[in-house]
């Protein structure tokens, strides 16, 4: 691997670590264990989990779920509300394998009842505080609609399904442990309406932070957390992880230097980061932080190496310590990205992904 | 086409036109054109362009240049500045067809000049108050630095090439201008100084933003725009374009609707529309703005129906005119993207690409 090109790059051990941390917290709190693979979509990724016993996987599409059907995984929920385009492409994926899908209207269920020829399980979306999508606690109403449109058909319903993705923005662990209890106590309160009726449903949940960071998972049957296989800066600097658990870099090359303005040009920009940022000190939104990559491995933080701009091809790193002061045109650098799931989707696919072991 | 899953569609007769205004406003002027192939990276829109007479382009990668290259295209400028691990690559095409590389470090056109079998030329890129990458004018130590490391090699010197991305900053048309003229004067000056010594070089420029309002280009030889072949919603609120010029948006499912919050989620993302935001009613981030798509067509903007928020498969649709309100799941609408390049980067080369016409 030279590196001539941004590169997403895994660190394999660090990795493995990740999965095996997790599905241990899991298994300690005897949940079923199905993390969510839009993070690193890789099949080579996805053997590592496998290692670690994992059987059941979350993915975002129904072209996710044929990738990872075709690379041998056989039971997969597809995390996102049902796509009515999609119908006939679920339908044929439930043919093969063990599918679940994701319904927070009457017309998905609708849809998908007439379309399928072979059984396939259904989540109810709930929206436990996020408003992304999902019915709201209590909205008995919306339930009954998708649980009627349902009956009768080849779909079985399985349960709940959360994300509490507001824990992104929360500012520290103890506020990610706030949005967990409360998004999980909705959570399991929306099952528990539930069961008298439906027996064997369970409640799923798992965002990474509420994952990593909480002990406790009361009400909560199933987790699904996906980022943690690699984590990044925006889950280091939520608390969810330390540096040393970051599994994942973008390899860069120096272009140019510009000392008069502490600044310089790496080929690394919004087609292989993505232009997901976050604030630092209170307001400065970077792009990525920069630290020395060498014998295949990246190091410690130097120093406040952030990338402060990003067009297309181009990043701007904000030289700061003595080692970015020292970068020259044709170095290598690594750049820990703010959200590794976008930098992956853009880089595995094109395959400009490498793992270092 | 069924638009199953988001879809960057560019309006063919719109796009024509596009090409067709800048081909002219080139010729009016006596500017040769050499347009950015990297706003559409498309084999057939790159056919509208040779339909309008145009031979030569501008791309920002080695790759890039290798895919026109194969498409029929023997006259490319990489407007990037050289990144030392692919001399190899750029050598090997210089072999192939007319090549011109940017400097702004002496060691990028000595590793160059190193493994050139043939000749190439190559620009010095100018930085004339963007700051992002090159040579501050009146920096004659660093030119030189340059131009001896090229000397006695294949390298052969075309000019001063800049790009005023800072045009993207402005807050109205006069502010384009502004800084248009502005950077105009300092490449001119910056040309003037070598022109005894090489009587052939140009002056290159060319943002699409002052392409699109100047209509004076004292002292440059050559344009280069490239988003001007689509344009978007930040060319269109800076005042580049019309809405009705705009010849490309992303066709997306909407899966479900919120009337409650007067949200909508549909299937667009990160991963489709890229997190590329602008700020409106000076202050709301948002990163795309929906009109209806009926018949292969999209139709007038309906109100401050604005993407507010976007995950990696997620877009929440905030909906505001009537037509947004009765949107359903199931349908379709028609997303005028932020920044049209990055769009499509992340859709065209999955073959996510549809032409109407």
């Amino acid at each position: 691997m030279n590196y001539s090109t941004p590169t997403f790059v895994a660190d394999e051990l660090k990795a493995r670590n990740n999965i095996r941390r997790m599905a241990e917290k899991a298994k300690a709190n005897g949940l079923l264990f199905r993390p969510h693979f839009k993070t690193h979509q890789s099949v080579e990724a996805g053997e590592w989990f496998r290692s670690e016993g994992v059987t059941a996987i979350t993915v975002s599409s129904a072209e996710m779920a044929q990738r990872f059907a075709g690379a041998g995984w056989n039971d997969i929920t597809i995390a996102f509300p049902h796509n009515l385009h999609e119908s006939e492409a679920v339908a044929a994926l439930a043919e093969k394998i063990t599918i679940n899908l994701l319904f927070d209207n009457p017309e998905q269920a609708a849809a998908v009842a007439a379309a399928l020829r072979s059984k396939a399980g259904f989540f109810i979306k709930a929206d436990t505080g996020y408003h992304r999508a999902g019915i709201l606690p209590g909205d008995d109403a919306s339930i009954n609609a998708i649980l009627g449109a349902a009956k009768g058909s080849r779909l079985r319903f399985k349960g709940f399904l959360t994300h509490a993705g507001h824990t992104y923005r929360a500012g520290d662990p103890e506020q990610v442990l706030a949005i967990h209890r409360k998004s999980t106590q909705a959570l399991a309160l929306m099952k528990a309406g539930c069961l008298d009726a439906f027996p064997e449903i369970i409640a799923s949940a798992g965002d990474t932070p509420s994952c990593s960071i909480a002990s406790e998972f009361q009400g909560v049957d199933e987790i699904r957390p996906g980022n943690f296989v690699y984590y990044d800066l925006m889950q280091w600097m939520l608390g969810s992880c330390t540096f040393h658990q970051i599994a994942a870099a973008v390899i860069c090359p120096v272009i140019s230097v510009y000392p008069d303005r502490n600044e310089a040009l790496i080929l690394g920009g919004a087609v292989h980061l993505s232009k997901e940022s976050l604030q630092i000190h209170g307001g400065e939104t970077v792009y990525g932080l920069a630290v020395p990559f060498a014998n295949g491995k990246w190091e410690d933080v130097q120093g406040d190496d952030y990338l402060t701009a990003l067009s297309q091809e181009h990043g701007i790193l904000q030289t700061n310590s003595p080692w970015a002061k020292n970068l020259k045109p044709g170095d290598h650098l690594a750049l820990i990205p703010v959200h590794s799931c976008l930098a992956a989707d853009l880089l595995v696919a094109k395959n400009k992904f490498a793992v270092v072991r």
